[in-house]
């Protein structure tokens, strides 16, 4: 049995940032630091944090004093705009790229555009950029339409949306392309694993937006595939008969998830497990 | 045999404006009075304004002294350049809605886009549109891309061909609706039509793009159609054992025209012709 790993693996640009910012955060005199939210998609790397001082919360609520870290999907408006009043200490972890969106939104709203947004309503990131639309225009159906997606978005799904607006009734539809290249490039390198592969083993945190969509490509595809946080998941079965596995693995998954899983695999190879 | 008149008819907005422009300065002391191109794409209106006076020319050559009319397609740049710089008068019978695409075409070359116009290659409008768009940038794959039509496209042509467009690799896509109302009521009356005759007239100038996009839309349908410009190209066996014709006409066919056709094909049904 081979054991192939995607061409793009490992943190991406805004995770490593994010995490970057928090352990410098926490190296400092620590006043009680507070992520907003995970601060990344992936569990066990916010539990290592968690050991070293990160405390997740999920709202403001009884935070008197310390420091505030944004998580690297962002946070809504009227959050941000509270702790602003409330004086609290603030450090944005936001990813640069979901700030691109952000700031795409803000002009779109300043332009006067019917915004629509492509993404998970439940994912930190669609509620932040969700908030900067706020208020809707009274006349939901406007006929200035702009368009951005969720950072994480599948292309291909971004399009087949766009294609059901441009049926509609309009005078302009603007569509920015907000899906950073980090996602691409892993959406394609999952592909290229699926051509050749029997089997696909996605690593990354189960809330994580942009793993899920990895794992949805490989269900579209019809090759077998499962969902993993961690190598404690794997079992041995999976592997029975095959004869080249992949591992792609998402944005927030560190380096070292994804060597354990192989080793692990390995392992299960050569019947030593 | 029932004859059905499709629900919108007639001259458009932009055709009657250009028509009424032509006959306004046809009236006054006439110095020459020329057409840069036919001012409406119908060569039956064209030859009874050529009667009052209005000379069709292909370009500026030879021209001296009198009144250019600018057709309601509109006139490229270079063309407008010249007469100003002749000094040459000029009156501009442009349809207002070819104007508004054109003054979209402007700003999105100011603000750096790329610009695609949808629509036929050799058609006066389009050709004016495009000098707009000239110089091209150097780097004609840019990333942010502008998208208007001809004013008489057909949406859902225009739709299928911005999908394509989409999976290029983009930053933004702005696309107006620049296909005017009389276009689209034109075409949903000719839909209407179809679904319960069996055989449709497009009236119209064979030079007339609306009027061919009428046509086309009968043709894909499946139900038999002819496209005619006046009642003489008119056979009576087109008619034989047909229940119900439906008679629809492009935006440059004059009402008398309509009529007209309709008479002969009642006159073909009773028998006294």
């Amino acid at each position: 049995m081979q054991i192939k790993v995607a061409g793009c693996s490992g943190f991406c640009f805004g995770v490593k940032r994010a995490i970057n910012i928090a352990k410098k955060a926490l190296l400092k005199d620590k006043p009680k630091i507070y992520s907003l939210g995970p601060i990344i998609h992936n569990p066990q790397v916010v539990e290592e944090l968690f050991k070293k001082g990160l405390q997740v919360v999920s709202s403001l609520k009884g935070i008197k004093n310390g420091i505030v870290i944004i998580s690297s999907h962002g946070a809504p408006i009227e959050v941000l705009e509270e702790i602003k009043k409330r004086k609290i200490n603030l450090i944005d972890a936001t990813c640069p790229f979901v700030k691109y969106a952000q700031n795409i939104v803000r002009r779109l709203k300043r332009e006067g555009y019917r915004i629509i947004i492509m993404g998970d309503k439940a994912h930190p990131e669609v509620k932040a950029l969700k908030s900067l639309t706020l208020p809707s225009p009274i006349n939901g159906r406007g006929k200035k339409i702009g368009i951005v997606s969720q950072t994480t978005q599948n292309k291909e799904n971004y399009i087949k949306e766009i294609g059901k607006i441009l049926e509609e009734d309009f005078s302009e539809i603007r569509i920015f392309n907000t899906i950073c290249n980090d996602t691409l490039r892993r959406q394609l390198a999952t592909r290229a694993l699926l051509k050749d592969c029997d089997l696909i083993i996605v690593i990354g945190g189960k809330n994580s937006a942009n793993t899920r969509r990895l794992w949805q490509i490989c269900k579209e595809s019809g090759v077998g595939s499962f969902h993993i946080e961690t190598e404690s998941e794997l079992k041995r079965e999976w592997f029975a008969g095959k004869r080249r596995v992949g591992i792609t693995s998402g944005a927030s998954t560190p380096d070292s998830m994804v060597e354990n899983v192989r080793e692990r695999i390995k392992k299960f190879n050569k019947g030593t497990l």
